[in-house]
């Protein structure tokens, strides 16, 4: 931090802040307890519990104070440090969504994301996707009106991308998806025409009787030795994994097939890769611009850099290939080692994106965000979705929806209104990429770290280059200050076609 | 309730209660997880949480509008019906609590608390008493300002008993205890001194070698027969057990010895009964009194009820004694019927309050009782409590000290400035056996329903008699209507006295 001195008004705001964040964190708490832990008739208690919590930090972030101290702070910007002048611009955003909203929008939102969640709901049930028309109608209604209030009328899809990812725009998701496309589609037919593609599918198959107490024990293993801190955190089983809290209360779930002993443990690893990004937050400043992450892409390109480049990676089975013998002996001696590091990374085209391997994943997103610019900017209306889908599945994936389900209506993310976020996804992966190419320049023996079960050097150089910085740089400016150059999608294409290439065009 | 309008002001009242005490149910919430989940380094972040959640709690405490609200409903008594007028009165209490105590004040108790535990802690630890002399003279001259601030500066032990059970008076302890310590004394020299009491010690010594998953299938078992209802609530492990939450989430803790298999499941049979209550609170009154439990004589008193009562009869093991086996069939084969219920009826008199037997865990509590009186009496100096509890525990227990970490030093309550609370542990002793004494002669065959394992018509009359009134009436007088006599020690003394009796006196 440049040394100048901290006004009162700058000390007071971050209290105020981080008051408001403590508040925020219990909500969390209540949000994991309630996947973990709820017995199945409170439901409508812990509604209750999360909507006075909600009451009580909105009104603790639309305090007038910090707005008051705000005015203060931003009259003589010269009085701030480049660290301060982050956390001021950060709190500045924070104060004007909770307190341009009018009180009856953020009611209406609430209860259309409600509505929206149900309508969707059924709608996929029955595969009846005329009657979700309208619920997609208002949501885009809403985001466009919640984007005029917040000065942004003109933008509504660029305000929708920043709140996910701040600083980001369609234009520059835009031209990256654009050369992504080019390069991965046809990556992708070759590899899934590959006659190795149904071998890798077939060997992972045979991968089945792994009883969860021994997929825990191993994958509690291999997250500690990765670097995840269960001094600080932990790990429970929830219907849908996820990762919540920050500092020194991490809290990570995940899920246990015994014919899928490879989605627990990646999965985990996935969390992990999230939990080490919030463990590596500098806990004096969080709640503040200091001790929050770069936004939802930096994040998943935490996740996903260790999920797929480290833990799919031969390297990191020589680490960890004997314990897993160990521990599943009869269950493991169907395949050898490089049948295992195969199944590992199989690749499999699917219609749908949750259960994509991280080739083709990228293209689900690339289909998605062409459809919500096209719906933002007025050239796609609501009702021409499921043809719209058909056409980009059958062009991005060669594959074509039997119906809705397999196409427009599988995804929950839009019925409450959650546009923009799925640009995150890929944009996660094209950094890991990135970030990936970087270090092992810097540190060309770092697979061989990894054979011998070391990860602190490439954990070291992330807590340094990226964990500490919290979100002082928009996301796209972080990259480039620590790869050295703009993001680009090809580092995740070469990445990918090394890989897979080797494994399945050899 | 009686047929009178509900006023508006009322209505509010009731709503600003209610959204008062769903904060306190999350900061509840955060108390349970942080002995059930939270990590080791966890803790100063949730010390934070509570600590913000405390504040947002006081402001709710003590809105204004409460208390003009109560001005207006209090100023028209005649408009209440009697419900109404019992809510009332428990809200101008927490108001005036909320409100009447100085933050200066309410900071020092809570630094004091903190400061008062470690010291307790440390002096435990050396057999130091004289180091704690100066906190427990603090924390008498806190609780007697406390009692001053609320208008009872005139009796403060009174106040501090009527904060754990609303109308409670030092008098009306005094001459129960007096009774009780009359019959009760010479009942548990008789017992200790039969040879029987060193038989049942060594066969309970004999139940070893349970492991902890067969008990918690066990104990699951029994508490779901018993009425605990597992869609509203669970049961986890933590190092003291206890008992949390209301209504549709009651969540109790346990911890299993292999070696003590009938702890985790007496612990347990304990905490049911005091969720069975906290699930039988009217859910739409939660936080009023209509919708709080009578106190924690009251609470104490279903704890006791099922746990002594109920689970250490012979009716109760007649019906599970054939599963407990069926469960543990090589480590219940070293006892027969008698001999396993002799086990579960075990008698050892100690110095140690927390490891004493359901008889003379009494005298305890008469010890603890007589000493804060004269504490707040002035009859007695602080420095004096060792002499003073020796004494006691000679005449009460027939036991002395050999120190004063199996004596003065041996509770945390004080520390804390917890007076008063003592009480209700015996007080619910006297009123289980009372409400025992009552339904054996409403339901003459109420233990041939336990052997069959129905325990409805039991849970169905507490609800009904006792759960479903909240805290309508102070508990003497809710005794008093369920039971058609004052409450006395004589039920508990005729109980303890067949039971005991005819296992040890023959």
């Amino acid at each position: 931090m440049d040394a100048v001195t901290s006004p009162a008004a700058y000390s007071e705001l971050v209290q105020r802040i981080q008051r408001a964040r403590t508040l925020g964190s219990v909500s969390d708490l209540l949000g994991w307890d309630e996947q973990v832990n709820l017995p199945p008739g409170a439901a409508e208690q812990r509604a209750a519990q999360l909507a006075v919590m909600a009451e009580v930090q909105h009104a603790a972030d639309s305090d007038a104070r910090i707005g008051a101290l705000l005015a203060e702070l931003e009259a003589n910007p010269a009085a701030l440090n480049g660290d301060q002048a982050a956390v001021v611009r950060q709190a500045r955003k924070d104060y004007d969504r909770a307190t341009r909203l009018p009180p009856e929008f953020v009611r209406e939102k609430a209860a259309q994301g409600s509505r929206g969640y149900h309508a969707w709901a059924r709608a996929r049930a029955a595969d009846d996707f005329a009657s979700y028309v309208p619920v997609l109608e208002k949501n885009l209604e809403l985001a466009r009106r919640e984007a005029a209030y917040l000065g942004r009328g003109d933008a509504p899809y660029d305000y929708m991308l920043d709140e996910h990812d701040p600083g980001l725009t369609a234009a520059v998701v835009d031209r990256l998806f654009s050369e992504l496309k080019r390069d991965l589609v046809p990556l992708v037919r070759e590899i899934t025409q590959s006659p190795r593609a149904e071998v890798a599918r077939r060997t992972a198959a045979r991968l089945t009787g792994f009883p969860a107490a021994g997929q825990r024990d191993f994958l509690r293993e291999v997250t500690e030795r990765i670097g995840f801190d269960y001094q600080r955190g932990r790990i429970d089983v929830s219907l849908h994994p996820f990762c919540s809290g920050s500092g020194s209360d991490v809290r990570m779930t995940t899920r246990y097939r015994e014919d899928q002993p490879l989605d627990a443990l990646f999965g985990s690893i996935h969390e992990t890769g999230h939990g080490l990004y919030e463990q590596g937050l500098p806990a004096a400043h969080l709640g503040t611009a200091l001790g929050i992450h770069a936004g939802m892409a930096m994040h998943e390109s935490q996740s996903r850099l260790w999920e797929n480049q480290v833990a799919r990676s031969r390297a990191f089975w020589r680490c960890f290939e004997p314990r897993f013998r160990e521990l599943f002996p009869a269950q493991t001696a169907v395949v050898n080692s490089d049948e295992l590091h195969l199944a590992i990374n199989a690749v499999e085209p699917t219609l749908i994106r949750v259960e994509a391997d991280e080739v083709t994943y990228n293209l689900h997103i690339v289909l998605r965000f062409e459809l919500e610019k096209r719906l933002f900017a007025g050239e796609l209306a609501v009702r021409d979705l499921p043809a719209a889908w058909r056409t980009a599945a059958r062009e991005l994936l060669g594959l074509e929806p039997a119906n809705d389900r397999e196409g427009v209506l599988q995804d929950v993310h839009w019925s409450g209104g959650g546009f923009g976020y799925f640009p995150s996804y890929c944009l996660g992966n094209m950094i890991a990429a990135q970030l990936w190419a970087r270090v092992q320049v810097l540190r060309p023996g770092l697979e061989d770290d990894f054979a011998r079960g070391d990860f602190t050097w490439l954990l070291g150089w992330l807590r340094e280059h990226i964990h500490s910085q919290g979100r002082r740089y928009p996301a796209l400016e972080l990259v480039r200050r620590v790869t050295g150059e703009d993001l680009s999608p090809r580092h995740l294409v070469a990445y990918l076609r090394k890989r897979y290439g080797g494994l399945y065009l050899g």
